[in-house]
């Protein structure tokens, strides 16, 4: 008896192409000898599917995509994940399920128990939880079947759940448990992922069927990392990550253990490569998925951050889809435009360089009248920034290319960066990277992956600077960013408060001063572009802040003080 | 006994200054001999403090001030609402909560019941719903507490409620239903907060102390609203909607009915004058809690949406803070600068004029190599919408102005707009009021706020025009206003199908094409201005789509039927 695992890539809303995908796996799946075949959670329509949920003809629809997923499940049975109504019950009006088709029928609707609804997660805005846990005999074996977070019940920092949904189905008999998914990727995810399910065996002694979506959507990319385990919690497949593919493993009923089909062997990643690779995807999806163009377009600065998103949409995209944009201005060094070009010649991009001197100065002189008398100060600097923005959205209209923007999560963070400038473009690369992030993972793709010198080495060794105006260096109104990251690290992921942050050893006024611009700065995080994320805590659907607030860690220890 | 309900206006984190507002309204009640004063709901944080829950020390800082406000309650009662720990209980970490002092100390503390979790609500993000309801007896009198949605049970589309909170505290013996809220406005919402208030006179035959905030919190705007109703359903004090005020009420025991004290009248607004007041106090609100800067900018088109802007911001600010710019293109009629000079010398606001031609010819000079030999296309209308973007943003920069945003909801509905050009800004005036409501407005202003041509004529009978090349008018790429805005109110606020939106007998192909241009500019709606919020579904915080999708009503309908 074999069992497939399909790591399913939908594209979200895409209700009726992604249904006919499912079906075409379910037939080669069928002819490949295999029993049963599970997709991820929410795979007809896709996850994250947000307010897509509140319109009508979509939920008519993805219950008119089950009963055709019903239909091909004839000669084999078919798991996957849907939403179904909640017509008898108070409450919201869907369900989160795991529905399980046999014979050409629905023969199984499980919801799912514990909706997160933290982070980039929503679910108590849609689903009503599930009122009962459902084990299923098939073939003389009780499937228990749980959805996602049912599975990781005692592992989120915000909400201590009252039940243990793999308990409740040991405690029902079951056999295997069966867990559809829909787990996005952060760093650290894959390890917990894989402690979790170790706990689960440990702890129900049961073989587990893990089955997740991989792919992006928008702004989260999902790993898949899809796995069979035995009661012992040895691994008996992995799903390589981040691409679309199945597992399979056999069934020795008198053995009760799984047993290696497909053999997986997917690649160990260190770090660099993991979030590398996240990135590729995310950025590859995002074009693919909405359709909008084949090719992108980037200002390349001379900096680590724009080397480092031409360098990821190269991987992703191809070489001959990206376009690069030197657009020098009166205070940019002239390494700069030569760092840009040797940068290109080394990915094989096309590159236009484009002085924005003469519109800065057009705009200057519009603005004399009004401008007469005053010190030059950030409103030059972002004229300089804005121009850039203008250039590279003109190209955009002009030809249908995206945007890329090139921004950091640390410059993001602390609003060092312009409004309808740098921020500008359709999708955000690096905007869950810290700086000292940026640099590492440049200098690992020199060493490491490609073996040679494809960021300039130039380009990774010289100190940051905006270049906005004469001899500017990042360093001038931020700390190192040794500093700035650990300070922005804790208090943006940890959440840690500022006397726990001061606790670290970092100097005071250099805590609160980052803090309080953190706080400052959520006016221009809201106007950002969607972003990729692979961190614990992204900026965007995330993390929510009102921008008129008057709270900060800062004034408020003081007014405490001083009380 | 003399009640106070105080609408309070509260800055959202400003926890000690809020709380030091409510000790000295708390004192002035006392000297006034009141025998109970109540606050809104959360009045100690402000609504909505979102993420700022998750962090520790805005959760502790909260606490303590809970205490505080406990000692003011010295010689007088007090209520209030505030967040509570959850610590003996499994699920969120926080209440919601209802909290009442006597005598220097807390005596009661309750929780909500219902949390909503839709539209701009994401309550079950932070809370944990209370487990039992809570009948205080105060002076002989039994209170029964409930914060704002218990008293909505049965009135949201989203949720069906198991449990009616109020019938509960009926059943337990309450004399008086208190509701302390956070309830927002939109544009039928103070008759629907009545009816549902007289509903439940009808049904528990109690009389009610409903306190709501009043302000505006970034986009969420506050009505207030309070008001003291017998068990028979007669309103007894009802607040001036849209200000920080009270009411008194004394209860007559022999009687068991409220007598008026401060015999209220507020105003009765129609609905045109009910939303200005509304985005008055929203600008005002954003503007002065956010403390970024005493006077705004904007672009003066001579269009109606950036009249109509900048007679809001001078209700809101004085029109000594207001500072217009006019800034013609080469396809900019002379009426346009005439409308708007007329507009700013009616108004009494400042204006300059800043041509854009020379910044637009320097950008298409540079431009030139790349776009040798293309047509004229959007790419050149956007350079004149950007360049004017790039004015206000220098003039922001250099002097410290907030930039308003003018777009309207139509216009950000269908993607009639230019990211960093007509979208910059700081917040958006108009982004929840549709066209043809801002014609209304306007015609009102003139003709029974001002009874004087505020709004020059010209302005509001010429037909709307981009102006973005040669004779261009609205009418040329978007169905005629009404029809537009008729489609998009169903699509938008009542989420009806293409299906349904046909059945009201607007043509097929306009239909088809306007959801569709709704869904794809989802990217553009995501890096707009925060928007003020006046209905019941505005773009923004409520509304959350994914941009990446493929799914539209259109290409389903006719994938189905193909199929």
């Amino acid at each position: 008896m074999k069992i497939r695992l399909f790591q399913f890539n939908p594209i979200v809303g895409d209700l009726v192409e992604n249904t006919n995908r499912m079906i075409e796996a379910v037939k080669n799946a069928k002819s490949d000898g295999i029993s049963m075949i599970l997709f991820p959670e929410l795979a007809v329509c896709g996850y994250p599917p947000m307010d897509l949920l509140e319109r009508p003809s979509f939920v008519e629809t993805s219950l008119e995509m089950n009963r055709r997923l019903a239909l091909a499940a004839d000669g084999i049975s078919v798991i996957w994940g849907s939403i179904s109504k909640n017509v008898d019950k108070p409450g919201r009006p869907l369900y989160n399920s795991l529905y399980m088709a046999e014979n050409g029928r629905i023969t199984t609707v499980a919801h799912k128990t514990l909706l997160p609804t933290y982070d980039v997660f929503d679910e108590f805005r849609y689903f009503e939880p599930a009122h009962e846990f459902v084990v299923k005999e098939w073939n003389g074996i009780k499937l228990g079947f749980s959805i996602c977070e049912d599975l990781w019940y005692n592992d989120n920092e915000y909400h201590r759940y009252t039940v243990n949904p793999a308990q409740e189905l040991k405690s029902l008999g079951a056999d295997w448990l069966v867990n559809i998914s829909a787990s996005p990727f952060s760093k650290y995810k894959p390890n917990q992922r894989l402690e979790m399910l170790l706990r689960h065996c440990d702890e129900e002694q049961l073989p587990i069927l893990y089955v997740n979506q991989v792919g992006a959507n928008t702004e989260i990319i999902f790993d898949g990392d899809s796995m069979i385990l035995n009661a012992d919690g040895r691994i008996v497949e992995r799903s390589e990550l981040f691409t679309e593919n199945y597992i399979d493993a056999a069934w020795n009923s008198d053995k009760k253990k799984f047993e290696s089909v497909t053999q997986s062997k997917p690649k160990p990643f260190c770090d660099e490569e993991r979030q590398f690779k996240a990135l590729v995807l995310g950025l590859k999806d995002y074009i693919k998925k909405s359709g909008i163009s084949e090719k992108v377009i980037l200002g390349l600065s001379g900096g680590i951050d724009s080397a480092l998103t031409a360098t990821i949409a190269v991987e992703a995209l191809g070489k001959e889809n990206v376009i690069g944009v030197t657009m020098p201005s009166h205070y940019s060094s002239s390494g700069s435009v030569d760092d840009s070009v040797s940068l290109a010649e080394k990915l094989g991009i096309t590159i236009h360089k484009l002085p924005i001197k003469s519109i800065y100065d057009s705009i200057s002189h519009v603005l004399e009248p009004l401008f007469k008398g005053t010190a030059f100060n950030v409103a030059e600097e972002n004229i300089q920034s804005r121009s850039r923005g203008i250039l590279l959205m003109s190209l955009s209209n002009k030809f249908g290319y995206l945007v890329l923007n090139t921004g950091n999560k640390s410059e993001m963070a602390v609003g060092y960066c312009t409004l309808y400038g740098d921020m500008a473009g359709g999708i955000s690369v690096l905007s869950d990277l810290y700086k000292i992030e940026v640099f590492a993972m440049s200098k690992w793709l020199n060493e490491s992956y490609f073996k040679r010198e494809v960021i300039p080495w130039n380009t990774i060794t010289k100190p940051p600077s905006a270049e906005l105006r004469p001899d500017q260096k990042d360093s001038d109104s931020l700390p190192e960013y040794e500093i700035l990251d650990g300070i922005l690290k804790a208090y943006i992921e940890e959440k840690a408060t500022v006397d726990s942050i001061l606790s670290l050893g970092y100097d005071s006024a250099t805590v609160k001063r980052v803090v309080r611009l953190v706080d400052l700065n959520e006016y221009k995080r809201r106007q950002a572009p969607p972003g990729l994320r692979i961190s614990s805590k992204a900026f965007g659907i995330g993390r929510r802040l009102p921008i008129v607030q008057k709270w900060t860690h800062v004034q408020l220890n003081s007014l405490i003080l001083n009380d």
